[in-house]
């Protein structure tokens, strides 16, 4: 239970903290686009002053290959009680197509919330829910506990990363080469969702990712259709050939071996995932399509975090603006992203498509495939005391116990902190479903964003109520 | 024979000829984007002045509901000439990708021949051979005859139009209402191909076509591919596995009826086109292409000019700028064309086109097809004395007899001026196939411009030597 000191602090704290939030989230901090690299150093610079503003001390930033990092800590709570590191992500997915954005997404607009809310206001914004939102709920945490206490109840370490829309490079050469630094006994990462606003999610799997550019070449440049069509194989239509080889009508993956480090799932394991209250309508509700789709033998909770996919999350090639060319391209280009489960490698299912896009591609056009370094997936053990608190801390701010389930998408520093530092991750989320993630209009719920810095400041102080043992 | 009188004149008037032209090539006519309407007005007016400069009478500029026409005449031949009617176009392709132009499209730039040509300077400038350079052969012709010898063989009309790559629809409306203004007793267009610089083709057929927009949707808004991947249709993989289903293995289109009505070659006419000297390693070296593609009971020749096709001109969906976003788009794009031959219908072309687009479509996405007006495909007459006139022409000033063949691409206009005035075509083409019409670096070969004027006034001179028995 929180103090009414700490209670009072925060309420007369919410303005300023949102003001702050909204600050940050005005600097466009793209981490793709190169253009964008002076934002995405602002936006640590950034986070370092208000780290420092919050009570956090050693705070640096720190120059990498990419993006530069962000860390500090406050260690003081003494040796006998736990560390925490905090991990978090400041760059933000690009925001095309601006045309669908309500309002700009680099001018944080609050608006009363709409859907299946009641009450509270969200925050549209790039980056207001993945992830300066949800990262910046424990920096004010940290704020509320130093500001109101002098102290924390755990020691804590902060590593917040620039790069995670663009691969995490550099956090996942920084982890492994500096694991005394960053030393602690669990990691708290916010970047995953709740079910609804009144049910919290405790994410125990997130799928890896693989990504790959393909070009397609035929002519050596654009042709006149009418001069060369029918003895030309058109690179568009060539493209569309491959990549629709790539899936089955049941949305199978077509890749062979594409599915053999697949485990089939345990019936306990489908059982606890049947708990999970989403199904094809509240999908199609979601999404807006006209049908869902997917592998028949699995369900769509399945489909979207137990089960690997292939997506084609973009392509081009010819005449693509107003009027009308008739011409055949030279290339056609695709934009390829893998989900992976546990046990698929990265750099193998990468060899596996590659080799299969070169099988199918006939003579009469190229195939180029430039796969980038992916990241596996994750799955987190349940009996881990760390998870029980953190099912605690929502039970006591949010009064209903946490559901667990699997996700569809990816962090790809999990499995770095994992392998490099052996500690229980907790993946304690306060996005919804409908926070058009990576979409026009992204958005933050505010209601959790408050109640998500007393959840955090709960967790820290049933972590600090342990003594450890070592 | 040309009297030594015009040879001198054409010879002293090449340099200020080229100059008009490469000023009219600066005005950016593009008819499909909207933004260059003042450029493409501008074009016909430059029109309109040259044509007035060079002799022509009653030259007025055709407002429409498109983008205007250009009309001139000479009529004092006598009656007992033919009258001979000028068709070209002064509107142009787009000329994305613009990155790949060596010089700027509309900075008409003159360099050394390449390629398979000993001598002779090429025009780089988007429009220099399709159309305005060939358009202008004609204007050129009639000022030097009438600056030298004050009069025109034969009866002579222009009707110049500004909307060939957009469809032709206003002159499509305007030639069938004004049959009388037009009347005529053969019509004379450059806008098609020799072989080789010392190879003329007499081109007695040209492929009609059908084009449309098709956009794929599935979600109402992007999504965030690790959230919805599996469990939603992507609407790129949708659209790739729509359009690969439009063609088998072979190159045939698979669409339903789409060759019902095609007539299969005669063994006389499969005899002619083989006497076009173009195969494979031809393609191979104009195209640049890995290899050959499409029927194989058809020869290239055959599969360019008298089989019917279907391309994807341009296609896109999702995230196709620099970098990676892991996003599921809500729409996928494609701009499609059929190439047509005679008996072919467009308009029931397209309805096959859309019902098997419709039929092929899953319950998890919607499809919609925007067709545009096509126009059908044309074969001339080989008997007609024009053609035989046309044949003797290019032989006078090439030296060489002409080959006979069908044209991949379309003019619209010709089954207008065929079903309206019920006049003989003659297709008589000054461009090469290395020109890269529709393509970046679009040139003109110039020793083809002023043979070209050479060859015009050789034909209306042997059109003038007939009386007419009407």
């Amino acid at each position: 239970m929180m103090s009414t000191q700490l209670q009072s602090y925060l309420t007369n704290a919410q303005t300023r903290q949102l003001d702050e939030l909204i600050a940050w989230l005005r600097i466009p901090s793209i981490s793709t686009i190169s253009a964008h690299q002076p934002d995405v150093l602002a936006a640590a610079q950034w986070l370092v002053e208000n780290m420092r503003q919050s009570g956090l001390e050693n705070v640096e930033l720190i120059e990498t290959e990419g993006h530069p990092l962000v860390y500090g800590d406050w260690l003081h709570a003494g040796t006998d009680k736990p560390t925490v590191l905090v991990y978090g992500h400041y760059d933000v997915q690009p925001v095309d197509p601006l045309a669908l954005w309500h309002t700009p997404p680099f001018e944080p607009t609050v608006r009363a919330g709409q859907g299946y809310r009641q009450e509270g206001d969200d925050l549209y914004a790039r980056g207001s829910s993945d992830d300066k939102g949800q990262t910046f709920i424990h920096v004010k945490a940290v704020e509320a506990l130093l500001q109101t206490t002098g102290a924390l109840p755990v020691n804590i370490k902060f590593l917040i990363e620039g790069e995670e829309e663009a691969g995490s490079q550099a956090i996942g050469l920084y982890v492994p080469a500096h694991v005394e630094q960053l030393a602690a006994d669990l990691c708290l990462i916010s970047d995953t969702g709740m079910l609804a606003p009144d049910q919290p999610v405790i994410t125990y799997g997130l799928r890896g990712n693989w990504t790959a550019e393909i070009t397609v070449t035929g002519p050596s440049q654009d042709l006149h259709s009418g001069v060369y069509g029918g003895a030309t194989h058109n690179p568009n239509q060539a493209l569309c050939e491959l990549l629709a080889a790539l899936h089955d009508k049941d949305g199978h993956v077509t890749v062979p071996g594409f599915y053999d480090q697949v485990p089939e799932l345990s019936d306990a394991e489908r059982a606890l995932l049947a708990n999970v209250p989403y199904d094809e309508a509240k999908l199609l509700a979601d999404n807006g399509a006209p049908a869902a789709y997917g592998e028949p033998a699995y369900t769509v909770v399945e489909r979207i975090g137990a089960r690997p996919t292939l997506e084609i999350n973009g392509m081009w090639g010819g005449f693509i603006t107003e009027g009308f060319k008739t011409v055949i391209p030279s290339q056609a280009h695709a934009k390829l992203s893998c989900r992976l489960v546990p046990n698929q490698d990265p750099a193998e299912i990468g060899q596996l498509v590659e080799a299969y896009l070169q099988q199918l591609a006939p003579p009469t056009i190229k195939v180029e495939v430039q796969g980038r370094p992916g990241s596996p997936a994750y799955t987190a053990s349940l009996a881990s005391p760390a998870i029980q608190w953190a099912a605690a801390a929502y039970q006591a701010v949010f009064g209903v116990a946490p559901i667990y389930k699997r996700e569809g998408g990816s962090i790809p520093i999990v499995n770095k902190f994992q392998a490099a530092l052996d500690i229980p991750i907790v993946l304690m989320g306060f996005g919804l479903p409908d926070d058009n993630l990576h979409a026009p209009n992204e958005k933050f719920y505010l209601p959790n964003f408050y109640k998500g810095i007393e959840t955090s400041i709960t967790f820290l102080q049933a972590c600090g109520a342990q003594t450890k043992t070592d």
